[in-house]
Formats: structure tokens, C-alpha cells, sequence
């Protein structure tokens, strides 16, 4: 089933509203700007699907371009002279292409939209969202290209004496560089001690001799998320640190192992976890967010789906040290397939 | 007045909420990560103010940090295994804390909170943060500090040969370096026939002899954005070029000398706009929005306050070369402070 008739199976005779950006762009193809935040000559879009199957998308004049086929744009001002209110005429919009009984997602919708009498669908549609299509896969392998240049950027340029912003600076360039343009990019990007702590941005603090770097790359290419993550060390390290992460390759290597279709997303969690402890998920789908169903978490009885893409990143955490080792994989018909290409080496 | 002070008199009497960010911003100091977009560990805060001033804010335990003084934070599962609905549980810890009659900001409010019957004061709150307190200048102050550097390295790196997004690297880095950590920038940065579009991100587009380079850059510091923006030329420019640039100058010159407390927003426009034509605002406030009001358009007869501050950036645009000047000042008691810093030579 196309993404369009999954949300008309949802929707199920309603009128389908929703203004979460992933789920707007997942009906539409629109990719919101996002690294700065709300931008006053806009409003956040919402996508309506009519029981007919008529896809439309409010959003800014400025928004209507590079829409998916069959996806007609209804617009209010933009970038402009006039002092519009865009998010009441956004939403005088939208409100008038309710029709009949509406299903909405009742926590992405603002203001007078939520207060249209709606049946609230949105856990339907994150479940939904959570086994891409072709295209769908296509953008993650794009977006994960992009962070297997820059997790190789960062190990060529690993050298102590610079500072982690100026190692960040040229991780970052060879994947704008590649992409051919700027890119949103969360990351963890940490040496020495603070790898400990999980992860955290990067500072002025110069590496020193002996550091480990705990590199975790998620950029967005074209509206769709890659994530990555290994750990560098300078200088050989200590046993207990090469040992460790010999176990973290060993979950990583298992918790693929272990996955197809019907697997259980627990099941995984655990496999992983018996290797080593770690007080963060196993690992998460990705997609149009950085983190969502299949949650590769403790309990979590979902059952794996192909199509579904997973994110997989088992580590460990000490006083003063840590590490973590991260690949993507997509759950095919009878396993999975690595969708990373980046090196794990210590 | 404080902001308190402020957002009661507001309020009068009623319990105020709100989830614009930056009002959010405005009332506790939250500072929101914004370069990734909605977190999925998170939910957009709430800021409620009960009619006896105690200000709370509503938010994601990671987040309850670095809040300004008296402001306490009432928290629902950050970063967790935990698979908690946080927009859910956010709002219902939102809702539980109005009590009578309520005033709040409509369209900036999120699903279960927009359906609480209230009285809709967003414009007053939003002309309310026009006039900056001294610790809003100090922060506006310290984000013009990081796009005046920004400034000086584009300038000092801009050579032929290069690409945009090179140049661009050099001067986030700068900017970063400055800043001691990651900074979520807004920029134009185009080089020869672009720079008669207004403005666009950096391409892999190389720099050639006789290029105009225009850089807008507009980092935010802590919560506050800086606004910046200069042309500089990579040879000595065609005599229209200099000639238009000669008028900019003059525009932004007389613009700033207009400004007074009781100046009428769209007079300082038309002054502007007696020396060259340029489809876009003559200026616009910026704070914790990087546009805001008092919008220096046509026709806006609001009339300026000690406080505020404004933005200045005539330009003009050719069919294919355009340039533009900026510089921020403060309204002050019978005139204006410029605020910038940065070269706008040629």
C-alpha cells in the first residue's frame, strides 16, 4: 500500500488532519526548515487527506515547492512586507477544508484546529510511519551516506592538539561538502572524560594523548535522518577499554543476528543487553525523526516488520570513559540488511 | 516594569499560559534546542503565570536547567527508556495547573491546552517583548558580538578559488570558536549573480574574481539572536555597484538618525526607501525571534520605544549582483545606540 492509502485505511472514511511535521511530510514530501527554530514569516504546515483521497498541505507561499506528486498546495503569505497573522490565516485555511468527521493528530494540532471535534488517530499514523517505503529507504541510505563520510572524516582528522570544535568544524564540512549544501546534523561529539557521559556537544576542550572520541552523527539530507556512532581512540587503550568494546561489537553483531520479521523488539533489547550495560534504548527506527517506533527498548513487545530501519547502538559508561558503536540495518523478509557503511574500529 | 510585572498586568487577574517559545523564553530563561527540530524525547514547554506571580514552567525533566530565578520547573520523562507519551503527559501537567479564568496564547498553544475556554492575548504579549530590559540588551548585545565576528572572519577569508560553502565553514567556525560551542546560525551567504536574489545558504559554487560576496549572519547566543549582514567585493566593483553601495550607506545612516523614542515605524521606512528600492522590510525588531516587531515596513504606524531593537538592512538588487547593509541599534531615550560593530566597507 502506498503511504497515501495506509492513511485513508486510518483515516477510514474521515477527513484526516495532522500538522506533526513528519507526519506532514511523510503525505507530502514538504521538508520544513528546522535549525532555526519557528520562523515568523511562518506557520507550521498542515497536511488534510479527504475521504476521496485528495491530498493538500497548508503552508507558506514560500513552502510550496518540491511537493510530491498529486499533493496541491493551499498557501498563505510569506516572506513579505505585510505584517500577516500567519498562524490564524494557516489555520482559518485548514479549518476550512474540514469536511463531514475528522480524524486528526489531536497533539501536533494548534490552536483552533484542535478544537474541531476530531477523532485522535496519531498513534496510528506513528505506527504506520514506521515501515518505509522504497523512496523512504532510498532517502535513509541517502542521509546515512552523508554520516558515514563524516564519522570517516572525524577519524582522519583525530589528532590531539586541536580542539573537539575544531575537529567538529571539519566532520561537519566533508558532510556539507558532500551533500553540496548545509545540513541540520544532532551529534554527540566527545573525547576523554566526558565520554562517559554518554555524549554531549562538542567544546573547546583540546584532546590529549591517550582520548577516546565517542562520535555520534545524525544528519538530515532532503527531510530524512541518518545515525551513526563509533568510538576512536588516539593511542592504544587500556585493556578494559579494547575489551569492552570487543563486547559491544559482539552486541551490536547479536542483536542484528537476531533480527526478522516477527522478531520481538525486547527480545532484541535484551539480546544486546547481555553483553554489556548501558542505561540508554538498545536502539530506535528512523526516518522523518531521529527516534521512533521500533523502540529497541526493555518490555517493548512490538513485533519487526520489513521495511521497518532500526538503529542500532549498544555501549558502556564509566567514571571516566565511554564508548558506543552504532549501525543502521533495514528488516528485510528474512533477516536484515546493514544499511551502514562506516568504520566501528577502536 | 519587570517581565512579570508585565505578563500580569497582561494577565489581569487571570492564570496567563503560553507555548510560543520565545514568550516561553521571555518569562523563565529556557533556552529550547531548536537545530534539529522537535526532539522526540521532549514536547514543547508551557510557561503558566498564576495571578499571585508564581511563574512555572512546564517541561521535559532534561530541560529544567539554567531557568531564571523563581521560575519552578514542573517536569514530565526526558531522555529515557521509558516510552511515555511526553506531549501527552505535558499537557495534562499543563492543564492541571489553571485555575479560573484563563488568558493565553491561542495559536501558539498545542492540542488538549487549545481547547480550554481563555481569552486570546497573544498580541498584547508579543508587543509586550518589543521593549527589551537591560538583560535582554546584554544578551541581544553578546549575539551581535558573535555575528560581528562572523563578519570580520568571512571578510578576512573571502578569496577566489573557493567555494561558498568553504568560506562559510571558516566563518561558523569563527563564529563557534568564539561562542565556545555550537550555535544555531541563520545566514545568507551568496557570492556573484546570487547575490541578486537577496540572499540563500552557501552551494558549492567557487568564488570568482569579481564577486560580490553578501553575508547576512544571525546567530543565536543563549536564547537571543544577533542580526547581521555586509557586501564585500573581491575587486573593485562596477561604479554602479559602489554607487548603490554609497546609497545603502546613506539610507542606513539616515534611518538610524530618525530613530527616537515616538518615531513612527513606517516614517523611518520611507526615509529608507528615499535612497534605492528594495522589495523586502527596511528592519525589524529581534530578541529571542530573529523578527519581530517593531517591523520598519510601510505603513506600520507603531510608534518606537526606548527598548527596543531594531534591525536597519537596505539593500538593493540588480538583475545580477544586489547588495545590503545592517546594522542593529537600541532605542534610547532621545536617539539610537548602534549596537553592531562590523565593517561595512565595500
Amino acid at each position: 500500500m502506498t503511504r497515501r492509502e495506509r492513511a485513508l485505511a486510518i483515516a477510514d472514511g474521515r477527513t484526516l488532519v495532522s500538522a506533526d511535521p513528519a507526519t506532514v511530510s511523510w503525505l507530502t514530501g514538504h521538508v520544513p526548515d528546522i535549525e532555526w527554530g519557528p520562523s515568523p514569516f511562518s506557520a507550521p504546515p498542515f497536511v488534510i487527506v479527504d475521504p476521496a483521497g485528495a491530498i493538500r498541505l497548508v503552508c507558506s507561499e514560500d513552502e510550496a515547492g518540491g511537493l510530491a506528486a498529486e499533493v496541491e498546495a493551499i498557501t498563505f503569505p510569506g516572506f513579505a512586507l505585510e505584517d500577516a497573522d500567519r498562524r490564524a490565516r494557516s489555520a482559518e485555511l485548514a479549518l476550512s477544508l474540514l469536511h463531514g468527521r475528522v480524524a486528526g493528530e489531536l497533539a501536533s494540532l494548534p490552536g483552533p484546529l484542535a478544537r474541531v471535534e476530531l477523532d485522535d488517530v496519531g498513534d496510528a499514523l506513528q505506527r504506520a510511519r514506521a515501515v518505509k517505503d522504497p523512496d523512504e529507504i532510498d532517502g535513509i541510505l541517502a542521509a546515512i551516506a552523508i554520516a558515514d563520510v563524516g564519522q570517516a572524516a572525524a577519524r582522519a582528522a583525530l589528532r590531539t592538539g586541536i580542539t573537539e570544535l575544531e575537529l567538529w568544524t571539519e566532520t561537519r564540512a566533508a558532510m556539507e561538502t558532500a551533500a553540496g549544501g548545509r545540513l541540520p546534523v544532532l551529534a554527540d561529539f566527545v573525547t576523554g572524560p566526558r565520554t562517559g557521559e554518554i555524549g554531549g556537544p562538542p567544546t573547546g576542550r583540546r584532546i590529549e594523548e591517550g582520548d577516546l572520541l565517542l562520535v555520534d552523527l545524525v544528519p538530515r539530507v532532503g527531510g530524512y535522518w541518518g545515525d551513526s556512532c563509533a568510538t576512536v581512540a588516539t593511542a592504544e587503550p587500556p585493556s578494559a577499554v579494547r575489551e569492552a568494546h570487543q563486547r559491544a561489537l559482539e552486541a551490536l553483531a547479536e542483536a542484528k543476528a537476531a533480527i526478522r520479521p516477527g522478531a520481538n523488539a525486547g527480545d532484541i533489547d535484551a539480546i544486546a543487553r547481555a553483553h554489556l550495560s548501558f542505561p540508554h534504548h538498545t536502539g530506535h527506527g528512523i526516518g522523518l525523526t531521529t527516534h521512533e517506533q521500533p523502540r529497541i527498548v526493555p518490555g517493548n513487545d512490538l513485533q519487526l516488520e520489513p521495511g521497518m530501519v532500526i538503529a542500532l547502538e549498544p555501549g558502556t559508561y564509566a567514571e571516566d570513559w565511554g564508548l558506543r558503536v552504532e549501525h543502521v540495518v533495514l528488516v528485510t523478509a528474512d533477516g536484515c540488511d546493514t544499511l551502514s557503511r562506516h568504520d566501528l574500529s577502536l
